[in-house]
């Protein structure tokens, strides 16, 4: 460990993603990526919350299956999701035969289970992890905020749960590249591992500005301990800051020293296509999960993105903690991403 | 990894643990070897989700200032909790500098925490860590079942969760044990990952009994995996099946033709002196953590026991899930913890 940060020795590489969205969110960009685009976000449940743990589970099935895997092949599941005790999460590890670690970061879970998946592997320990996390903006409205039938109105700094699931599959595949073929299979080359910081943000409407800072923090300990210009990476990724989130980001950064500015993009500031109710963007441990899974690992194969670091964020807050007056702490783990290593 | 047991190579070793329990546990076994007996369990705080963190932050200072550290010397907190969104965990972690990965499988929690701890310094990433992980009786009441204040009835097979926390300090040694200095210093030798089981109980009340098929299995495949017979242990610690669960565990297994009568003993069953309100014993994430950090750690350290499976058991629900007519999927995580080697 350099710092807050962890070098693999063994390039733990990113084999196959598993993605799903609902309709609204294939309007934008991941449509045309996703493995299954819903046509409606009930995915045929009768309830939100079902509806979610399907998802995540097609998500987790299609990462073994894109893979050219089968489930016997699969060592662990590393997942998590917004829902009160990861129920999306545990009722998915429920349809698998290996085992299961639950994680919790809210929207950063996606970077806390790949960075597990990726020292577990990378370890020798186990051979193939898939890291998963997923949310759904109705399951999410009535367990964080307001009954959906109430009809109530959305403050301007707020942002739109997103309804996805992303699972990546993260295995050993040795030194020997002769076995990819020509293709560019990204490898997992470090991870930096978030601390909480709280800078006293109590408005549960601004949950960009609250990670704002964990991000900030976060991609800033990745650069200097790994003695990097922020230039070094093509893309510099955050979850769910939204606009004014990722506005705060750069400038916290900037004053440090480092300017994010060219190379930046926040996964809820460019998942939907038109801002209505939205207004920041997205958010959502599916917000990361999907856009990275479908949109941005295409880039990566494709080799449009050559060096990436991947920040989630999340909000680490209950309506519990809210309720007793306390501010949010929030964090945010990163993972370094690069291919032709 | 053999079948679901990891084995550590490098012996990471259990240096030291911080314990505290609330009045009613302390009035049982774990009361003479805490660190701290809190004579009332509000800790001085205004609500019982402020008192729960409190709990939990003493527990892993309390940790690092047994094994003789400072926060400067830890590298990372792995911990969980039961509240919605692990605000324990998360607030605790934000009186800290070390990053936090936040984990989550109900009262297997601790178990999770020491494994992926386990893991993360035999793998050489980070040198220690703290796993941690707590539980209060009225946060998880009001939370899970009903106002304290209605005064329901409690159906005879229900278990009381335990007011308590337990960190453990986790740490890489090396192999030179003249530092030890004559002393017994516990070390985790394998970590057997649970996979999720649902026998399909549905009643929210008798979670031992849908806990008992999980840490059969994960004791089972620890058992099988290592080739050892079930007396390799002196001591088989389940988390909190309770008296019901513990007996139906003891049965699956006889079943399978492994015999853990003479040398198994279940948290939930032993925390409690007097068996009235509590009816099948304790229950809870703080059950476990705090019995093994006290009472059990102790043993280990006198050489009392010298070799113990630790396997504690999470049910993974939530009310939205059993409200929604789901069964009860439940996890056991176990590690292999012996002492002379």
């Amino acid at each position: 460990m350099k710092g807050h940060t962890i070098v693999f020795q063994n390039k733990p590489r990113i084999v196959a993603t598993g993605t799903i969205a609902g309709p609204k969110e294939c309007a934008g960009v991941v449509g045309n990526f996703v493995d299954k685009a819903l046509l409606e976000d009930t995915f045929g449940e009768d309830t939100y919350e079902k509806a979610e743990c399907k998802m995540l589970t097609f998500a987790v099935r299609k990462a073994i299956e894109n893979g050219g895997l089968t489930e016997e092949d699969v060592d662990l599941l590393i997942s998590g999701d917004l829902l009160n005790q990861i129920i999306s999460a545990s009722f998915t590890a429920r349809d698998f035969d290996f085992p299961f670690l639950g994680t919790y970061s809210a929207c950063s879970t996606m970077t806390e289970s790949m960075a597990l998946a990726a020292m577990l592997v990378d370890g020798g320990y186990i051979k193939r992890a898939v890291a998963a996390t997923g949310s759904h903006f109705s399951s999410a409205e009535r367990q964080y905020r307001y009954p959906l039938e109430l009809g109530n109105t959305r403050p301007p700094q707020s942002q739109w749960t997103v309804t996805a699931a992303g699972a990546t599959l993260i295995a050993d595949m040795g030194g020997d590249k002769s076995c990819f073929q020509g293709k560019k299979i990204p490898a997992i080359t470090a991870a930096t591992l978030g601390r909480v910081v709280d800078y006293g943000i109590t408005d549960v409407n601004n949950m960009g500005a609250a990670m704002a800072t964990a991000a900030a923090d976060t991609i800033l300990t990745n650069l200097q301990d790994m003695e990097r210009d922020a230039r070094y990476y093509d893309l510099i990724v955050t979850g769910d800051l939204g606009a004014l989130g990722s506005r705060l980001m750069k400038d916290l950064l900037w004053e440090k020293g480092v300017d994010v500015e060219p190379n930046h993009v926040d996964c809820g500031e460019i998942i939907y296509n038109v801002i209505e109710d939205e207004f920041q963007g997205g958010s959502g441990a599916g917000c990361s999960a999907v856009v990275f899974g479908s949109y941005l690992y295409e880039k990566l194969k494709k080799g449009e993105i050559r060096r990436m670091l991947f920040a989630a964020t999340g909000a680490l807050l209950s309506t519990v903690s809210s309720g007793q007056g306390e501010s949010i702490p929030c964090i945010s783990h990163a993972v370094s991403i690069e291919i032709d290593i």
